[in-house]
């Protein structure tokens, strides 16, 4: 099957539930999809994804350093999208992206750009160490009516999952695969949006600290840097935390693809969950 | 000498430089202060300062989590901010700053809080192991003119200090103190302004990085994350770098109090410098 299939027939859910319509001036009409929710409220990762697109259209660079802020939950049906460009250099593009439902739902900030030439590469750190794919476990988010369960293919080490039982590692990591439910994992091909969803696709770090109820972690902030250009394959993905205090905590994202290169880092400050 | 005396000694020249004058209608006229810059470019953390000074004015909170992105280098002079508060809660705030001199400077994007009661604390880290403060080897920037390097207290561990004599550690790491230079040390009042600052005053950490010219190293995005009130006195703060590759690195900062507090978590990506 030529490459060219192959690329078609991937994220094919995700880039359609992340399509902007422009209207002109910046403004955008898309849609919060359906399928993309956790107990109803649009996942994060897929919203930073939905309002990058809108900056892309504007910008034609994908995005290289986003920042969301998150200000209400994100319910589906229509939505606009407003593209402000603070930039358009040469090289890289800077600008705001606002998307509204009934409320202001997300606020963005990012630099979108194609990966800059090489130049010295070091790397201090490693892939986390998985199972082969089907050797973790697949997780969903813990409340029914999870579309967003369904269109990501999350895989969490087994030695991470334990918290499922009441069995948090006390570790404040969370590792595993990433990729959609379209596609086998071998024929994933990631851009740099499904990076960003990536980042916020997984169980909540502080799942893994004790006395932490298995409950909604609002994300008040969630930057990712996108660092390379995936291979085809899977993501492998480590998220940890090591600050938990005022109410508070950050998660730390690495996310590498199947060649072994680091591809995105992510952070969000979150909320810890109440029971 | 009463608190109240001591509290509107320090921070005094940072206070007075990032001051802002309120026009009306989220508009701000203010001053890009000449003692600021490093070979006449402003610092990047002087320059989130004062952008978040101008969100705090419409808000009335300070910062809890803020990122910027750096489109021009900031010259001093008459400069004009601009905020939007796109929502203002009962606990937060969340604002978009836009900083411009003849051209669009900074892009501002905040959620502005009080730190959150308790709960529960959980830290994996522990503040950089230093030595005493006038142990410490106070570096200025290796340019010509900076009023930056007198106005700020840098003082970096000696054994992170070697990349002055052309024999970088290899670690991407930069640890050391810092203080503003109008208060002695044990008298600093920090506010949250402050860690803003301290999060980019600091040598890049690619220094320690060989074959890396010490030579401005852009910021493309600064996130502060600030996570706690400092306590009295100087801060111990670490600054590390994990990923260099594709002309960009990584600089994730750890900002503690004389306590043994983190008191604010900071990335910023930035071009490794050319020669």
């Amino acid at each position: 099957m030529p490459p060219r299939v192959l690329c078609a027939a991937v994220q094919r859910a995700f880039d359609a539930a992340t399509a902007v319509n422009a209207l002109g001036d910046g403004r955008y009409r898309a849609r919060i999809d359906e399928g993309w929710d956790i107990g109803g409220n649009a996942n994060g990762g897929y919203l930073i994804a939905l309002a990058a697109r809108a900056i892309h259209d504007m910008v034609g660079r994908p995005p290289l350093s986003v920042t969301a802020h998150y200000l209400a939950r994100g319910r589906s049906g229509p939505c606009e999208i407003t593209v402000d460009v603070a930039r358009a250099g040469r090289r890289t593009a800077t600008a705001i992206a606002r998307l509204r439902t009934d409320v202001e739902v997300i606020l963005v900030l990012g630099t979108f750009a194609d990966q800059l030439p090489g130049g010295r590469t070091i790397i201090d750190s490693e892939p986390p160490d998985l199972p082969p794919f089907h050797d973790c476990v697949r997780t969903v988010p813990p409340v029914a009516n999870s579309g967003f369960g369904e269109r990501v293919h999350v895989r969490i080490r087994p030695s991470d999952a334990a918290f499922r039982e009441g069995r948090p590692t006390e570790t404040g990591e969370v590792s595993g695969w990433f990729t959609f439910d379209d596609a086998p994992p071998d024929e994933q091909r990631f851009d740099a949006f499904g990076l960003l969803q990536a980042a916020d696709a997984f169980a909540p770090v502080c799942f893994n600290r004790s006395d932490v109820p298995l409950a909604w972690a609002p994300t008040l902030e969630l930057t990712v840097h996108v660092r390379g250009v995936p291979a085809p394959g899977p993501l492998r993905c480590r998220f940890r935390n090591t600050f938990m205090q005022n109410g508070l905590f950050e998660e730390d994202g690495e996310i590498w693809d199947s060649a072994g290169t680091l591809v995105a880092q992510s952070r969000q400050l979150a909320l810890i969950p109440r029971g």
